[in-house]
C-alpha cells in the first residue's frame, strides 16, 4: 500500500518560520500606511498611460528585455542599459538577488528595516543575520564589516533612506562598507527621490554594489509594480539566470516609460510632499506624548508610551490607517505616510484626540480618587 | 588584507547549469512563435480595460488577496475562492510551487514538455528528473508512478494539453497517477480552452492536485501576465508563505476580471482558432516532406528531415517567426502557432517554398551530374 498524501511532509524544511501574508483590505479609510504618493495622478501622464492599454500591449508577450524602459532608466540614472534590470516590484528583484547569491549562505540585514529582506532570505533558503543599527538608527559600520567578514556572508542589505525609521546613510558610511567587504552590498533606495544620498556615483568604483529603486513611491505607480536595480553588468548577467523571462508585464513597462518621459509633474509633487513632511513633523511634535524621528522620506516614524497596536486601532476606529511597528526594536513606534495637507490635518487631529483620551484614561485609572474630588 | 570581490565565488552552486534568457526581439515579422491569440482584442473588452488604467489602479498598492479576480475565477471554474491563487503569469506560480515543495527534492518532468519546469526547478534548488513520454508523446503512466515512488520525489509536472507536442492526457491517465502517488501533481492546463480533458473534477477527490491555468492564451492577455492555479486550500496556504504579497499588479487584476466578465467574444475567437487549426493541419500535411502531430491546442508541432534550425532560419528570412525545437527528443521538429487565416496562408506558402528549394538543393548536391544533362 502506498502512503497517504501528507502535505506537511512535502513542505520544504525552513518554511515553518514563515507565515502566509494576511491580506487585509481596508476601504473607506484615509490610507497613510503604505508610503504611496497621495496626490491625484498627473492628468496628462494618466491620459497617455490610459491610451497604452490596447492591442499588442494586452495580447502579445512582453519584451523580455524591457529594452525601451531600461534605456530610459539608464538615461535617467546615468548608467548603461546593461547595468539596469527591471522587476515586478523591488520585491521580485530582492528575491532574485537572494536566489542567485544568498541560498545556503548568510545574508546580513541592518535592522530595524524593511521586512522583505528577511522573508525573501528564508524563501530563498538563505540565513538572515540581523546586524543591529545604532540607537539613532544610523548604520553601525564596524559591526556590518565584522559580520560581513565571517565566512559564508554573501549579501548585505542596507536600506537608505531606511524604511521604517526614515533616516538615510551617508555616502561615506556606504563607501566604508563597500571598501572593506567582498560580498554583495544591496542599497535599497526606494525613497531616494524624497531625500538622502544617491549611491549612483559609487557604482563606477565598486563592482559589488547593487542599487534598488522603484516607481512605486515618488512616481505613483505602486499599483503597477515596477522596481529596478542598477548594478555591474556581470552581476546582472548572473541574476538573469534566475529571472523569469517575462517578469514585467507590457503595460507596466509602457506606463513606467511614460512616467519617466513626463516626469515634471511628479517632481512638483515630490516637492509638495517634502513641504508637507515638515508640517507633519511639526504637527506631530506639538502633540504631548509623541516623539518623532527625523525623516528624509515620504513617511515619518513616531513613538508614544502606549502600545503601538492600541494607537493603531484607535486611529483605525477613526478611519485613519497607518502602520504599526513595535516589537523589541521599535517599542511604541508607528509609521505614518505623508499625505495631502487635508489628510495630514485629519490624521493629526485624530492622533491628538487619541493621545488626549488615553492620557485622561490613564490619569483616571492611576488616580481614581481624583474623580471623586469634583 | 581583505580578499578581492570575486563574483564567481558568490554565485550559488548549481546556477552554472542555467544560462541567462536571451531576449531577442523580432519586429516586422508574422509572429507564430508564442501561442498568442492572433485576433484583434475584442473592442468592447478593450474599451473597458483601457478605462481601468487610472487613479488608484496606478498609484495605490494592489489588493494582495486579488479578492475580486479570485472570486470571478472561482465562479468560472466551479471552485471556492480559497482554492484559487493568482500569479504574475503561470511562470511565477511554477516557481512558487517549487520553492514551497521542490527545494532539495526530486521534481519529475514528463519530457518533452514546457521548458520552465526544469529551469524553475534549478532556480529553486530542486533536482529535475526527466520521465520520458512514450513515442506518441502520451504519458507513460507506469513510469511516472515508478519514478514518483522513489524517495524525495515531491512534485510531478504534467502539461496537458502538452506544450510543445500538442496532445492531451486523458482524465483516466491523470487519475491513474493521482491515485497511486503521494507527491504533488501539477497539471498545467494553459491550453485547455482549445481542447483536452478538464482536470477540474479531480480536484474534489485528490488533495495533492494543482491545476495551472492562464489568461495568456485563449483570453489574449499574454502582455499582462495573469496565471492562476486551482488547488486544495491547505496546499495554497503553504504556497502563500513564499508568494510575494503584491505579486499581481492592479491593472492586470482588473483587466483579467473584465475579460472573464466579457468572455463571449473570446469564446468565439477560440472557435475560430479551432477551425483554423484544422485548416493549418491539412495545409501542413499537403507539403511534401512535412509530418504533423495531432493537436488539441492553438499550435501544431511538425517535423521535417532537415535540421529544425535551418527551417526556422529560412522562414525567418521570409519574415515568419515560429519556434524551433529539435534536440535528441524532438529531432527536426518545429512548433507553429495557429494564426489568422491570412497568417496561416502566408506561413504555409513560405514553408512550401522552403521545402521545395531545400529539396532541389539536395537533389542538385547528391546528383550533380543531372545538372549537366540539360
Amino acid at each position: 500500500m502506498r502512503e497517504m498524501f501528507d502535505l506537511q511532509k512535502l513542505v520544504r524544511p525552513g518554511l515553518d518560520k514563515l507565515v502566509p501574508y494576511d491580506a487585509h483590505l481596508y476601504t473607506g479609510v484615509i490610507k497613510l500606511d503604505a508610503n504611496e504618493n497621495p496626490y491625484p495622478f498627473p492628468a496628462e501622464a494618466a491620459q497617455k498611460i490610459g491610451a497604452l492599454a490596447a492591442g499588442d500591449v494586452l495580447s502579445r508577450y512582453p519584451d523580455a528585455g524591457a529594452t525601451e524602459l531600461r534605456q530610459a532608466i539608464a538615461k535617467y540614472t546615468g548608467v548603461q542599459p546593461e547595468q539596469v534590470m527591471v522587476g515586478n516590484g523591488s520585491d521580485e528583484l530582492i528575491l532574485n538577488i537572494l536566489l542567485t547569491f544568498g541560498t545556503g549562505g548568510r545574508v546580513l540585514i541592518t535592522n530595524p528595516t524593511f521586512s522583505m529582506y528577511k522573508i525573501h532570505s528564508l524563501v530563498a533558503g538563505a540565513r538572515p543575520i540581523p546586524v543591529p543599527r545604532r540607537s539613532d538608527f544610523s548604520l553601525d559600520v564596524p559591526a556590518v564589516i565584522n559580520y560581513a567578514r565571517q565566512s559564508e556572508s554573501r549579501v548585505i542589505f542596507i536600506c537608505s533612506p531606511n524604511n521604517p525609521t526614515g533616516n538615510g546613510s551617508t555616502l561615506e558610511e556606504i563607501e566604508a562598507v563597500l571598501s572593506q567587504v567582498n560580498c554583495l552590498v544591496v542599497v535599497d533606495q526606494a525613497y531616494l527621490e524624497f531625500g538622502g544620498a544617491d549611491c549612483r556615483p559609487l557604482l563606477d568604483k565598486y563592482p559589488q554594489l547593487i542599487i534598488l529603486r522603484t516607481f512605486s513611491k515618488a512616481f505613483s505607480l505602486a499599483g503597477l509594480r515596477v522596481g529596478y536595480m542598477l548594478a555591474n553588468a556581470d552581476v546582472l548577467r548572473q541574476i538573469q539566470k534566475v529571472k523569469q523571462p517575462y517578469n514585467l508585464n507590457s503595460f507596466s513597462q509602457a506606463a513606467a516609460l511614460a512616467v519617466l518621459t513626463n516626469r515634471e509633474p511628479f517632481l512638483k509633487q515630490i516637492q509638495d510632499i517634502i513641504t508637507e513632511r515638515k508640517a507633519l513633523q511639526e504637527g506631530l511634535q506639538s502633540i504631548p506624548g509623541v516623539t518623532t524621528y527625523p525623516s528624509v522620506t515620504n513617511f515619518i516614524m513616531f513613538r508614544t508610551n502606549y502600545d503601538s497596536k492600541l494607537i493603531y486601532q484607535q486611529l483605525l476606529d477613526r478611519k485613519i490607517l497607518i502602520r504599526k511597528l513595535g516589537g523589541p526594536e521599535l517599542p511604541g513606534c508607528l509609521r505614518v505616510t505623508v499625505g495631502t495637507a487635508e489628510e495630514n490635518k485629519l490624521f493629526l487631529q485624530a492622533l491628538g484626540q487619541v493621545m488626549d483620551e488615553l492620557g485622561r484614561f490613564v490619569t483616571a485609572t492611576l488616580f481614581p480618587t481624583n474623580l471623586n474630588k469634583t
